[in-house]
Order: structure tokens, then sequence, then C-alpha cells
């Protein structure tokens, strides 16, 4: 392994510096370094960027993110440190290896990258809490052994039999869901449905059609597991009218689906089936991601098993 | 809003401390707190327990974590910290209001209980490295414009792309793919393709069976888009076992799926298909969880397409 320290490195960094041209002048890069997937950094990073959206969205402070996963070695560390030198990013990293660290560390020091450590600072106080001390090892280095736990099976048969449940279809298997979400159409059920299932929950999800009648399993089946979204009906109509427009349908065949009359109507023939269940949650979908509905949706479905002062989701390790 | 340092507050803690009984004497409790919806927390904090995995599996340090999302007043915040401190648990939090963020901190400081911010120091250093200040609001807050991105649109069409194309379904629209998954049953293809298509990419994948020819259009794609799975043939016979019975295969309808003859037979033609198409990369899965597998098909897939001296995967903001 290279000295990071080596004079000799810096002199050559110093070199390269004058000569590199900038791919894009404007935005502000930002590099990210795993000795695994990387999915930790960037998911980070992602949200704290959302602190950003007032000139990210304008375009009033680009920023472009470079993510390097699988980094097991300090040569390779340094290649990415030196390259991020070059092109004035700061780096965010995730490095279970202490030794891995803290080249990172030294590394962005002497060639001025700022640099800062994810996941370093919330092992460390996991390991002061629980009183052990972290492995260091990689979640990809060689020789670690395979579980495969039931949670991980569980995991893969709730995306498959998610899959299987998309659409309305098999309402005979209704009662094998953990939660049946019902909506109109372009109400983000089926993502919303993979994205639970991918958590390990089976879910359901069941078109709401206007004049079509629910199949009746949904009504025979734990109502406390049913799920209403509704949406605004203007989004709801621009949306429709965007996948309308991305099937090729033309005028003619897409019929009223994105009519704002119709569009209507069946928010209102929606809204008419929750109001005969009230026990079904009704989500307001506008406005909100994915991943902040499924936020809502588990914090209702937890809070119904566990009945604490606060809801929570609590999981064992 | 009520006053932290109230002493009153203080007293009633200390009042409580004696009278709580733990659920679960041997756990050890961590709280995680976000004004959002908490997978920013349990993602990282779920990496970091990784490093534990040498106590955690034989449960010699067991671990419960406890998510409480959308909290955005400092009542509800102070309720959880109070709650923490009598159960001697720790408390992560990413809070984007800075008050609320200090109150949490200074709550904790005066309850005792250990806490560390987990994307404050990020927002802080990206600020820096962009010049701009973040602002401080949360992702769940009133008045939020709703962003409806291509982006969007694109990871949605993905997510239903993908299903539409899962188990070889629809080998006409192979060319409409980004990636293709190719391997026996029991190799992932389906969460891999799943995971994949969240992150935006449309996906198909193609079961491999023996003396089964594979469909005609995945040799008329661009074949760079084609990536195989492999396995060990022993772990793919466990999984295979665990598999029919939780279907509920008896011996006979099972027939030879899980035999170790018939595994082994399959994934030699496996083997030789990906031989008569080397540009295929094959990938091991063994000991793999889905998103490392999903890393290294990214970083294979990212390279291909910009040929820089390090794989990374670029985004822009
Ligand atoms: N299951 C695990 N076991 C050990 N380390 C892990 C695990 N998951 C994540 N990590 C570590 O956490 C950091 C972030 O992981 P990743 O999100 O894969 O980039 C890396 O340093 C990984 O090595
Ligand atoms: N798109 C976004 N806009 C603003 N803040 C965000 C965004 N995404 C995440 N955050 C903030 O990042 C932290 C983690 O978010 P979450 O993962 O939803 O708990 C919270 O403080 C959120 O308010
Ligand atoms: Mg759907
Ligand atoms: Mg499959």
């Amino acid at each position: 392994t290279i000295s990071l320290v080596e004079t000799e490195e810096g002199r050559i960094l110093q070199e390269e510096l004058g000569r590199e041209v900038e791919d894009d002048k404007e935005a502000k890069p930002i590099y990210m370094v795993s000795d695994g997937t990387g999915w930790t950094a960037e998911h980070s990073v992602n949200a704290a960027l959302g602190q950003f959206d007032h000139c990210l969205v304008d375009r009033g402070c680009p920023v472009n993110t470079h993510l390097f996963s699988g980094i097991d070695d300090v040569e390779k560390l340094v290649v990415i440190i030196k390259q991020a030198a070059r092109e004035g990013a700061m780096l965010f990293y995730t490095l279970a290896d202490p030794s891995m660290a803290a080249s990172a560390k030294q590394a962005c020091k002497l060639w001025g990258v700022p640099s800062t450590d994810i996941l370093g600072p919330i092992i460390e106080s996991i390991s002061h809490h629980i009183g052990v001390s972290p492995s260091g090892i990689p979640r990809g280095a060689q020789g670690r052994k395979l579980h495969l736990t039931e949670e991980y099976f569980r995991r893969i048969e709730a995306i498959e039999f998610t899959i299987r449940q998309d659409d309305g279809a098999l309402p005979r298997n209704l009662h094998k869901a953990d939660l049946v979400l019902v909506g109109v159409s372009r109400t983000g059920k089926t993502p919303l449905s993979i994205y639970l299932a991918q958590m390990g929950y089976n879910v359901a999800n069941i078109p709401i059609v206007l004049g079509v009648e629910m199949p009746r399993p949904l009504f025979e089946i734990a109502s406390d597991k049913v799920f209403a979204l509704t949406i605004n009906p203007v989004i709801l109509q621009a949306i429709r009218k965007a996948r309308a427009k991305s099937l090729g349908f033309n005028d003619n065949t897409s019929s009223n689906y994105a009519e704002m009359a119709h569009v209507r109507e069946e928010l209102e023939f929606a809204g008419k089936l929750f109001a005969q269940n009230p026990v079904w949650p009704v989500i307001e979908v506008t406005g909100k991601a994915i991943e902040e509905t499924a936020a809502i949706i588990l914090r209702l479905y937890h809070d119904r098993k566990q009945q604490c002062s606060m809801p929570r989701i609590s999981k064992r390790y």
C-alpha cells in the first residue's frame, strides 16, 4: 500500500491540478465513497440535499453527486480523493475499517478536500451505548457468512405476493395480505405497494373504478388492514393527462379517463365508499412522495397493533 | 410550547423513573426521531448495526430500535425524550428545523439521554461546500410545493414496467428494458428487479430453466444490458427446499426442483448459455443481499456508459 503523506504524491497532484478541465463549470461536485453498496451515503446525502431544494429546483445551486461503491483498498481511495481534489469536490464516506476511515480523513486533509464521515459517529455512539466494539469489517468482505434469515425470505415472499396482488388481481387472496390499499387510478397504489413490500409487508391493492363494485372479499377481511387513498382532483387530472399521453392514448381511446367531470365523479364515488367504511383511514396523497405515504400508513398500522402513547415502529435486532 | 428547562418537568420525570418497568430486560433500546419519514435514520442505524453483527446474531447484545416519524413539534419531542430517559435508550435524530434540533440536543442533555444528530453534520458540510444556507424546513411541512418531476413519473413507470416484465413475461418488450436479468429459479431475479426499478430502471427478468430455450428477443437486443446471475449449488438447493416447503409442495409435485443432481445440471445449463454470451457479466449472488448485487450491476452498467477511470454512479441535482 502506498503512503498517504508521501510528498511525491502531493507534487504529482499539484502538477495535475492545473491541467484538469472541468466537465461542468457550474455544478458543485459531491463525492461519496463506501466500502459497501454506497446506498447509505446516497440516501443520507439525498435527504440532506432536500434542505437546499429552494435553490436546486431553479438550478441556482446545481450539484452533481458521484457515488463510488465497493472501495475496499487504500489505492482506490487515494485515486478518488485525488480526483476529488482536482474537481474541487467534497467527500462523504462510509468506511467500516478504521484504518481506511483514517486514511480517507488524512488524505482529504492533505489534498484540501472537505470531508465528512457519515457512519462513524453513529457506529461510535451505538458502540458506547451497548458496550460492544464494532467489527470494523465491511459488509462485502471476503469470508463474511451468509445469513439466510427468516426475515430475508419473508421479504422476498412479500415482494412476490405483492406483485401477484397488484391492480386488484386474485381477490380471493386478500385475507393473506398485511395491508390492502384502495384508491382510484393514479393515486400511487402500485409504487406504494411495492415500497411497503420491500419492507416485508404483504400488500394487495385494488383500484376503485366509477360504477364498478369492489370485490366481495374486501368486505370480509379484517377491516383494520384496509387503507384508502385520496387525492386532489386537479392534481389527479394532471397526472392522468400525463399518463394518457405517455401511453399514447389518443382522445378517442382515452375516453373520459382524464376529463375533469369524470375525475371528480370517480373521486366522489370513492368518497362514498370510504364513508360506508369508516374504519378505513383515508390518506391524502396529494404532494406526498411514495415514502411519505408509506411512513403514514406504517405509523397507523403499528400504532393499532401496539397501542403505545406515541406511535412508533419497533424492530428487534 | 413548553420550556425544556422547567424544573417541574424534571421532577415529574424523576418520579416516573422509579415506577417504569422495562418490557425487555435485556435488549438495549435505540430511539430514532424524524420530522419526516424516519427512513434516513432507519437506513443509517441499520447499516451501523451491521458493525455489531458478531454479537447481534447470537443475541449476545440484543438491540430494539424504535422509530418515531413525523415529529414536528417540541411537545411530541419532549414526550419521546422523556420516555427514552425512562427506558435507558439512546436517541438518533434528523430534524430540519434548527430550533427543533437544538431542543432535542438540550432535552437529551437535561435528561441524560445520549444523542446523535444524524443529518445535521451532512447538511452543514454541504452548506459550506455550496455556499447556500439550508432551508430548515422539514419535508412534510405545510405549504411545501408538490414537484411532479419527470424523474418522479419515470420511477413509477419503471416499477410498472418491471412488474409486467417479471418472470419472462412479454419478451417482445425486452428492447424497452434498461437492464435484463437472467438466471435459474431462486437466484433473486424478482426482488433484484424490483429494487432496481425503484431506482428508476426498467428491468426485465427471464428465468433459465433446464432444457428450455430462452426467448429469441433476448439475443436480438443490445447484449450489454443483459446481466447473468449465478449461485453456489449447495446454497441454491437449500433455498429451493425452503421454497418448496413454503409453497406446500409435497415430494411428488415438487418433482426434482430441489434435488441436488437437478440443481447442478440446471446451473451447468445456465453456465453454457453464459459461455455462449461472453458479453453478459456473470454475477455471483451467493451470500449477497439484494442491494449488494444491485450495487454491482449498477456499477458495471454506469461504468460502461461513462468510461471513467474509476466506476461511479453520477447524478445531477
Ligand atoms: N450488514 C452489514 N454488515 C457490516 N457492515 C455493514 C452492513 N451493512 C452496511 N455496513 C457498512 O455500513 C457502511 C454503509 O454501507 P452501504 O450502505 O452498503 O454503503 C459500509 O461501511 C458498510 O461496510
Ligand atoms: N425532499 C426533502 N426536502 C426537505 N427536507 C427533506 C427532504 N427529504 C428529507 N428531508 C429532511 O431530512 C430528514 C430525514 O428525512 P426522512 O428520511 O424522511 O426522515 C428530515 O429532517 C427531513 O425533513
Ligand atoms: Mg397500479
Ligand atoms: Mg421470480
